[in-house]
């Protein structure tokens, strides 16, 4: 028949639509999520592995339910289709009481569209060439390779970038290799505070690699996306922004360094998670690089922010007072939940990166690769990673995030995404993983 | 200086930002609409070049004020991205109430973005290779050059369409002439109703080019944007979506036809005009073809529509009994405004198409072109035109959309975006139209 021999996608449209393996840990989560962890059914599934912070939700939601009725003009075309004016100021203000504080923000360098991963694909569409390189250390959020190749056809190139030793060296490191297997470096990605770290970069290594970025006339994109849930630690020092940090030095490092800084440093922000809001759409763009700022103008017409949206955010993020009290009482919820979970990890004999920001907890598992060899998974497979993470998932109810979908230097490693679920939840899902490592290790 | 020598932008990132001449006509309107017509300023500038229905825009307001809180879970990632199950479910039931009334619609088939532009970008991207070409007919909708060619990059290319001969030997034509300048025809584009000619196609032409597209297994793209702003003219038939006509003919077409159909017709529609709400960003595709909608939902990760817009558009489009009372008032509201501009144009002895759909009036402003030469531009340039349509709206207070924005198959058309102001300053704007038109044949 005629409709046998008509293949409706194009190659690229086969290639997108292909599944994709770093994201295979979404597969089992429909199936899990009809039966959740609560406290009346404690042997429910308790769903470890969503980048979303649920834990003051209803501190924003409450609020949103205060926002004034949707004008009509947002229901129309916006002259400023990259973002409203109201809603440009309102985050420039946002900005300079917080992560870029004491920076006068010029809503003229703010570029709003529909959520982060449209800002990611805007900018490194613009800023790169097909088949460039971004150097990016690891562990990294797994969806940077579908963010960075999807359209703009780059090479994400995964890196170490150990902060006790020389970090200059290692990006010289990087970008040689990079260079010589024909991806020459076009941009340096920084997620800050990490993910799934969920720690603070060093000062200083920031400031290396910012002169790295300048020396090298390499962009320097700082992805800020959890930038208002940082520093929610126990004495934790506040976060402060690379462009902040970009101001106080740029012009020391080397003669004209503030106009180079403000040429190639960008920082990509939003609401998803700092405001618990990914649903709502709303990512940004802070540049100081009028070219960049104009075409990323031209990529909004793809991916123009909701006016409905962006009215809400406007209001929220104009309302000095309410922010400045859900950003501490969302701090202390999230240091309590991570608390929680800290001692369990403790009292089950796991260890795992303190974190102090984000909502993280990457913890080491390789007690529970290859168990028969004896501890510490020496010689342990990714296929052995995978076996761990199905186990846990399949008989004992936690589904976490495995490491190689986060380019994890070696297999064991998990993300642990604890603000998903009641912190009531998360010694259970400690004595879960110890349970599964336990029986793996008698089973050997 | 370092930064003197960093150009911070791809060579993509330059193409992008490059001022695209067909979209020149807006370069006017922020000035213009500064000073915009009134009662109480009737020397005011009449914009009528922004394709928006402000017209009906006060009852959609009224009932979106009515709509049920934003729930918590709007503020989350949903789980279906591509479109809440709600609101897939309302728009599948608004489609089988309306343009595709008797077919039991698959919310399935549905897909949800954050506007038409982006669905456009989506389904062009997945349908097609690189540089193949796009049949669209003249005249045709300013933005799909920058919709096909900025990800996707494909080649429109427009040709003329005359509904009252062969319409098979004109599109053999077309693909044999464009599969000769190297590019080979992968979609036929079709607009329906018209934009700008604001009509309806008729249903022999419609089921000539299903049959043409299944027997070149060529992909045919339905823009039905305004299909729920159809048939408002006197005694006007009702609109049919190409997805009904394809039901009830592609079977009889040829053997396996339904299959074939299946999985080469897409359909696209969304709330932006037929709802008032093109800031709300809410555009669909409907489509049978389970390879492109799993490759479209790839494609959402880049344009997802916010939860908060799917809301409300979900409460509208399930609110059946308000739906219908509000496309009866647009339609009579519609057909008031365009019945004054079409007395007036004639009044004013400016010829036009007649229209019975969507928001335009093409008219036909050549007399003003060249007129040292006489009537009729024998001759006349796209300079010529150029000059009119800076000389309505610099002198006159008129801004049109210039017919070569569209790929008018010659110059001295214009399209006439009626709906976006009141419909008291259209006699005006025809008798401006009229004043600038005798005083250029005065000055020749």
């Amino acid at each position: 028949g005629g409709a046998a021999v008509f293949a409706p996608l194009s190659s690229r449209g086969v290639r997108v639509a292909r599944p994709n393996p770093m994201a295979a840990y979404w597969l089992p989560f429909g199936a899990m999520q009809a039966r959740p962890w609560s406290r009346d059914d404690p042997d429910g599934n308790i769903i470890i592995c969503v980048a979303e912070n649920k834990i003051s939700l209803d501190l924003v939601h409450e609020r949103l339910l205060r926002c004034t009725p949707i004008p009509a003009e947002a229901m129309c075309y916006s002259a400023t289709m990259h973002g409203t004016p109201r809603l440009r100021n309102a985050l420039a203000g946002m900005l300079s009481r917080t992560i870029m504080k004491g920076i006068l923000v010029d809503p003229a360098n703010i570029t709003v569209q529909c959520g982060g991963t449209s800002v990611l694909n805007s900018i490194f569409y613009v800023l790169a060439e097909p088949s460039q390189a971004v150097l990016i250390p690891t562990p990294y959020y797994p969806a940077f390779d579908n963010d960075l190749t999807f359209y703009a056809e780059l090479v994400p190139t995964p890196f170490t970038l150990d902060e006790s030793i020389d970090v200059t060296a290692q990006l010289n490191a990087a970008a040689a290799a990079s260079a010589a297997a024909g991806a020459p470096v076009r941009v340096l990605l920084l997620t800050n505070p990490q993910n799934p770290l969920s720690t603070m970069y060093k000062r200083s290594t920031l400031v290396d690699a910012l002169a790295w970025c300048m020396r090298r006339r390499v962009h320097l994109v700082s992805d800020e996306f959890y930038g208002l849930t940082a520093g929610w630690g126990e004495g934790s020092a506040p976060f402060e922004s690379l462009e902040a940090i970009a101001r106080a030095e740029a012009g020391r490092l080397m003669p004209d360094g503030d106009a180079l800084a403000a040429s190639l440093l960008h920082v990509v922000f939003g609401v998803s998670k700092d405001l618990c809001m990914s649903g709502v759409r709303v990512g940004a763009l802070h540049s100081r690089c009028a070219d960049v700022n104009n075409a990323m103008f031209c990529t909004t017409f793809f991916s123009t922010a909701s006016a409905v949206a962006q009215h809400l955010c406007a209001e929220l993020a104009e309302d000095t007072q309410w922010l400045s009290s859900f950003l501490a009482a969302n701090a202390a919820r999230l240091r309590a939940a991570y608390g929680a979970l800290a001692s369990a990890l403790r009292e089950q004999r796991i260890p795992f990166v303190e974190a102090d920001s984000a909502l993280f907890c990457w913890v080491d598992l390789r007690e529970g690769l290859r168990p028969e060899r004896g501890s510490g998974g020496g010689g342990a497979t990714w296929d052995d990673e995978h076996a761990l993470w199905s186990q846990l998932h399949e008989r004992h109810g936690v589904l976490l995030v495995p490491g190689r979908s986060c380019h994890a230097s070696e297999p064991g490693f998990f993300r642990i995404c604890w603000s998903w679920v009641s912190p009531e939840a998360l010694p259970d899902a400690a004595r879960r993983i110890r349970a599964c490592l336990d029986l793996r290790n008698v089973a050997a």
